[in-house]
Parts: C-alpha cells; structure tokens; sequence
C-alpha cells in the first residue's frame, strides 16, 4: 500500500479501506509517513470529507496508536464530560465534585485553554498546589479516594492526534467535522470511560459558531462514541454569550465555588446542572432526568458537592484552604471598568471578543507554549436581554499589564452591543443528541 | 501574510493574490515554506483550481524563482519545441536539425524519460560521447555555431519548479492543469525563447489519456505562453499507438537517422513534420504551412538536415560517425521475437503499455535516479489498421537480461489488440490551438 495511492484515493473523492487509515495513522505515529504526505491527505479528507464508517476507522486507529487505559478496577459506570470549548466555560469544576459526591466515578482528561476559548487545566492549576499531571495509577488512586481524577492528556493516550493536531493546525486542516471527531473521540475512548456527556457549544465563542454545524458536530461525536462502546450523549448549548460572570482562570474558579455555596450565576447553573444530570443517568445513579436534578440542587444545598471539591483538590496536591477564602488564589490588584456607552437593552455581548480580551489581558493562549496569568481576567456583569443605563459597569478588567489592557479595552468594548430593544432571548440548551444519526 | 491564511483561502475555493502566490512559491524555493505546508496547499490547488490569472502568476513566480536566460545576442526568432511526452516521441531529433538548416535558432531543453514516456535526454546520450549538461555559455555557442543547443534543465532555470515537482510527486498532487502549465511554462519561458510550439498529446501512452483533458491543457499552456510574451501554438496529437516503429534510445536515434536519410516511417515523418513547420512559421523563415511542409522535404531531400545534425553531435562532443554508420551507436545483440496469436485486423498498440515494457527493459527509469540501458528497446513492427496473419513478427525485443525479458513480454503480449474488423482510421493530428482561449 503506497501512501501516494492513499491519497489519491480521498483526492478523487473515493472511501478509504479501514487499512487504508491505520496505514496513515500509523505511519504518522511512526514516522513512516512524512508530514508532507500527511498533511496532503489530511487537505484532501478536508475538502472530500469522510463517511461515518471511515471516521469510526480512523478514530479507532488513533485509539490503538496509544493505550486503552483499564479503568476496571474502578467501580461503578466511569463517566466523563467533555466539552467543545466555550468562553467563561467552567461547568467541569462544579460537575466533577457534585457527580462524584453523588456516586458517579469522574475520571476527566481535559486540555489547556488555545485561542479565545479557556481550559479546564489551565484553571485547575491556577489553585496553588494543584498538580494535573497525574500519572495513570495516580489517576486511579485519585477515583478511588474521591471518585474523581482531573488530569490532562498523558503521552500514553492517541499519541496519534498530537502529531496529527500539530501538523492540522500549521496546514489549514483543522475545520473538517470527521477530523475533528477522531480527535475528540480518540482521547476519550482511550482513557477507559464507560460514557461521556458531551457539551457541544455553538456561537461567537465555540468552535463552531454556527448551530447546524455544531449539530452536525455532535451528531458525528456522538454516534462514533457509541459505536466505539462509549454509552455517548451530547448537549447543545449556547455560546453566544460567555458562561456566568468570570472570564479567567482563577476568577473562574472562585465563580465556581459560589455556585457549589448555593450562589453564582443563573446561567451557568443551568448549564452545568442539565450536564450533570446527563452524567448521572449515565452513571445510572439516577433513573430520570427529574431525580437528577433533585440530586444536583440536594448535593449544593447539603454542602456535600463542596466538601468533596475540597478533597479533590487536596488529593492532587492544591491548596484546600481556598474553599474557604478564594483570597489565597492568585489575584492582581488593578482594576479597570468599562461602563455602558448609552441607555438601553444589552442586545449582545459577544464571547468570541470577551474570549479574545481574556487571551490579551494574558489569561489564554495564542499559541500552545504561550503562558497563561492565573490572576487576570474579565468580569461581565451583565447579560444579554438586560436593561442598562449609561455609565452602568459592564466589564470589570483585572490585569497586570496597562499595554494589554488596551487592547483588551478594544475588544470588549467591541464585545457589546446596546440596542434600544430587549432581543428576543436565546436558550441555553439548545438541543439533545442521544442516538446516532443515521448514516 | 501568514501561509496557513493562504491555504485556507484556497482550501474555500477563493482566488489567491499574485503577492500570495508569489509568497508560496518564493517560500518553497528558500525554505521558509516548509514541506508540509506547501503540500497541502498543492492539494488545495489540485482539488479546487485555479484561475487563469492565478495560473499566469503562479508560471510568473517560478520563473522569476531563477533567471531568465538572455538569448538577445543570438540573431534570429529562438523557437524551442515541447513534448508532453509519450511512447517513441522522438520527434525532436528531426526537429531541431531540420528547422536550424532552415534559418531558425533551435534553443532546446529537454528532460529525462520518467515512468512510460521516454526523454530526449537519454536519447541523445546513447549517443557516445555526446553532452547534454552544457553551461549556457556553451549553450550559446552551440547556437551560435550550428544554430542548435540541447540540453537539459539548469540548477538556475526555475528552481521552485524542481522542489515543486519532487514535492507533487510524492503527495499525489501530480495531476493538475494549472500545476503542469507552470511547471513546463515557466522553464519555457525561463530558457529566454521567443517562441514555442507545443506537442501536447491525447492516448493511453500520453501523460493526458482523454482527448478532452489535453485539449484543456493545450489551451492553458497557449494562453500562459502567448500572455507570458512567448508567442505559443500547440498541436494536439494522437498517443495511443507508438509513434515509428522504433521505442528505446539508440534505437530512436537510428530511426530519427532514417527519416533523415529519406526512409522511416510514415506517422513520425507526419508529426515531426507538422511540428517542425509551425516551427518554421513561428520562426519566420516561411510564411505558410505549404511553403513550410516543402521545406521540410528539400532539407531532408538534400541532406541539409542530416549534415545539420551532424554538426549538432559533434559540437556537443558525440561521435558524428554514427550519422553514417548506425552501428557505431550501442547495442545489444540478444533479440526476442513475439507473433501475432491469429489473423485479422490490429486494432491497437496500446503505446502504455509497450512504455511500461520498455521501462521492464531498462530503458527507461521508474525513479527519477534510476540508470537507463542506452541500447535496449523494443522494434514495434505494425500499425493499428494493419492486416496480419498468426505468426506475423508484431514485436522485436532487443534485450540485455532475460529476467526483465519476461515481465516486457507479458505487457506487450497485453499491448497488442486483434480484431476481425480494421478500427476505423485515428488522425494523428487532432488539432491545433493558437489562440489564447477566452478566461
């Protein structure tokens, strides 16, 4: 098999074999493929795309260029949610703790925070202390003692996709819904989940901004990850506007420790419990959406979802105390407001340029070695559909820099639009994805 | 202007910029586009298109990739003729001797035979002693004396060309209209020729196997040449059976003798002719096809062409003795012969695959580093339309290794095609472009 006629194949618009794939993935894991062959053929399935049958071959391909880590030893239905990236995106750190503390084990393998869009680790590691480099026995030890393990993507897990999202991202290969798919889904049936919620995120702020692609998207992650064996289910939600008030890392942390004190905001909340009520039916600790819910607002109100956040974070080494006083995150001291321009309804406050303000304060990425502030970050307070008045605060800036901070400025004054009347309000949960698609 | 921009732009089936493009192809020559980029935007480019413009910009910063060759001193309408290539193409032999007796300055850069086609490089270097790697100083003084120069491609006539081409070759992104046009214009173009005709051919020993497909190239090339400031024509030509009955490199370069001397065969002498007098129009030494077609025949009739090319063999330091005697050209003295199965009609030679056995002998090369063997070839003793009887000689194999023997009997036993009827007649002239076809 010449890699040549491989590409020529997808080139003509053909299906590949399933050998075909594990010929490419393997060859790109070993070498035996250069990158100028790969990234050729990675422009061609782009344009061509792929069928469903051969988006399973390649997503399998990628699993077995790595481990399947064997979580069996774990007791109970493992669940873990993923999301799709989002602006203000923090449901995971209160979804973790509440799932947990319900009975549901959460072994959760999350990514840093690249472009507008934050990440779960790069949150998690602005609490002092926090280790997320678990190795896997580390990982295990942490389900066992707290049934939760938040990590990140170890070497082991589709060495595969790393190789292959590095050259996508240099070549113009990263927007295709069967690339992106065997990437996602790669990593999560590689570390050895039973199930997986999956919160696909549409709008200015996600990845895929608009809802039929997002769809599309979610469809596609949903019906590989129950073929593979992975009992998959997907929200879509949106990402039009950022999620809650915090835009940051260790802002978004104390966000989320609000909302696990009974506080915190409505949207947020409303998100993150309509996840984790999906994770519980999965985990079979709740036999309807109702009960879950019960059990979501029972394990706050009963401070149980906060003690075992308190647990999680000890257990991988961060500093408990800032359970009780988020005054021991890292914080900076300055302070910047930008206040509504005139009278009005907020018809818009667009997350793509929130999530682009938070990357030029310094608390994201634009590339993968940047690093990231913990301490910096936005407060949005307020929301679309809101009435304001000229001279209200829209935007509390934290920053470290005056230099960024302009330019954050810039774009979030952008960010907002003020319209003389309310929009017509968007829901949150925008749809559920449960069986796959036909194909 | 960032590479990735360029190839999304291209990969959504946008125009790209004469400053992208010239970015692109300035980039693959310095190395600062590296390989995995280009590649995908090769595939983009294959996939998607491009324009007439974009073509015409793409040829433009290839040749400025290198220099372009002053022939300003050499007197006279440069005129080169190009072959696509095919199966016993030998025309350029004639070409070039005849059209230099005639008054016009014959500058002529050729390649190597690759894959089923043969290259008139490894023709004339089967003959003994003659240097095809002349300086473009030498080049001009070969022009000067004998008003001919051939040799192939220099490291300073279109460099992108190169790393392009090697690059396309092994990233399945060989079939392109606008990738070929550049890659043959901008060396054409480059060589400082103020004239060009082109033999663009249609078969199954064609680089184009449909009609259409070269039609469409003939067009593209004609339209970059004329707009380039190459005054360029091209005849469409017929490759489905081999042209003469000779396939090899000293084997061709006796026939070329042959019809010089007043003999050969029929189909070779009418190509060669139809090429070499639109070379002489184009050149300005005739002013009708008619005038042009008996001038031809008179510098043939009188030995004016076959002195010529004597003159040309030895001021490129080959033996000239073998104008007179063939033999002195080298041989192999094992031959092979394979029958016709039964009576009938020939209703092909199928011209691929008696390359692909000429290849099988070694003399021609599947790799670009390959060796080729000057003296074996295959003699081609019948014509589609012909009359034959079981045992007829269709084929003389003359051969170096009985292995390789074996595998170029088995493709031209499967090259030959006998029918009860006769086909009906093929032109060998399909047609011909002069005009820039509308954008």
């Amino acid at each position: 098999m010449r890699a040549v006629d491989i590409i020529l194949k997808k080139r003509e618009g053909g299906s590949l074999t399933r050998e075909e794939i594990a010929d490419f993935v393997d060859g790109v894991t070993s070498g035996a493929w250069p990158d100028y062959q790969a990234s050729a053929l990675l422009m061609a399935i782009v344009i061509r795309g792929m069928s469903r049958e051969e988006t399973e071959w390649l997503t399998d391909a990628m699993v077995r260029s790595g481990i399947r880590v064997d979580l069996s030893g774990v007791a109970g239905v493992k669940v873990d949610k993923h999301s799709t990236g989002g602006v203000g995106d923090k449901t995971s750190l209160i979804l973790a703790p509440v799932a947990a503390a319900c009975g549901v084990p959460v072994p959760m393998m999350s990514g840093r925070g690249l472009g507008h869009t934050g990440g779960t680790l790069d949150k998690l590691e602005s609490i002092p202390g926090f280790r997320v480099r678990l190795s896997l026995d580390e990982m295990k030890s942490a389900l066992a003692k707290t049934r939760c393990g938040m990590i990140g993507q170890t070497e082991q897990i589709a060495p595969a996709d790393k190789k292959l999202y590095a050259l996508r991202d240099v070549t113009g290969t990263v927007e295709s819904i069967p690339l992106i798919t065997a990437s996602i889904m790669s990593k999560k049936i590689a570390e050895g989940i039973d199930a997986l919620v999956l919160d696909v995120k549409a709008g200015s702020g996600a990845f895929m901004t608009s809802e039929p692609q997002a769809r599309e998207l979610a469809e596609s992650l949903v019906a590989i990850g129950n073929a593979s064996g992975v009992h998959t289910v997907a929200l879509l939600t949106d990402m039009d506007a950022p999620l809650g008030h915090a835009v940051g890392n260790a802002i978004e942390v104390a966000e989320c420790i609000d909302v696990m004190k009974g506080g915190g905001p409505a949207d947020l909340i409303e998100v993150t419990a309509a996840l984790t009520a999906r994770v519980m039916l999965l985990g079979k600790v709740a036999d309807s959406l109702e009960t879950a819910h019960a059990m979501f607002d029972e394990a706050i109100r009963s401070g149980r979802a906060l003690d075992r956040f308190r647990q999680i974070v000890e257990a991988q080494g961060g500093d408990p105390r800032i359970v009780d006083d988020t005054a021991v995150l890292p914080r900076v001291d300055a302070r910047d407001v930008i206040t509504a321009p005139r009278d009005g309804f907020v018809a818009r406050v667009d997350a793509g340029c929130v999530g682009r303000a938070a990357v030029a304060l310094g608390a994201g990425r634009d590339k993968v070695d940047d690093d990231v502030d913990p301490a910096v970050g936005i407060f949005v307070n307020v929301k679309p559909g809101e009435r304001v008045r000229r001279g209200d605060r829209v935007f509390d800036v934290c920053y470290r820099d005056s230099g960024r901070l302009a330019r954050a400025r810039a774009l979030l004054i952008a960010a907002l639009e003020i319209a003389d009347a309310a929009p017509s309000p968007r829901p949150l949960i925008i749809g559920e994805i449960a069986a796959p698609a036909a194909r």
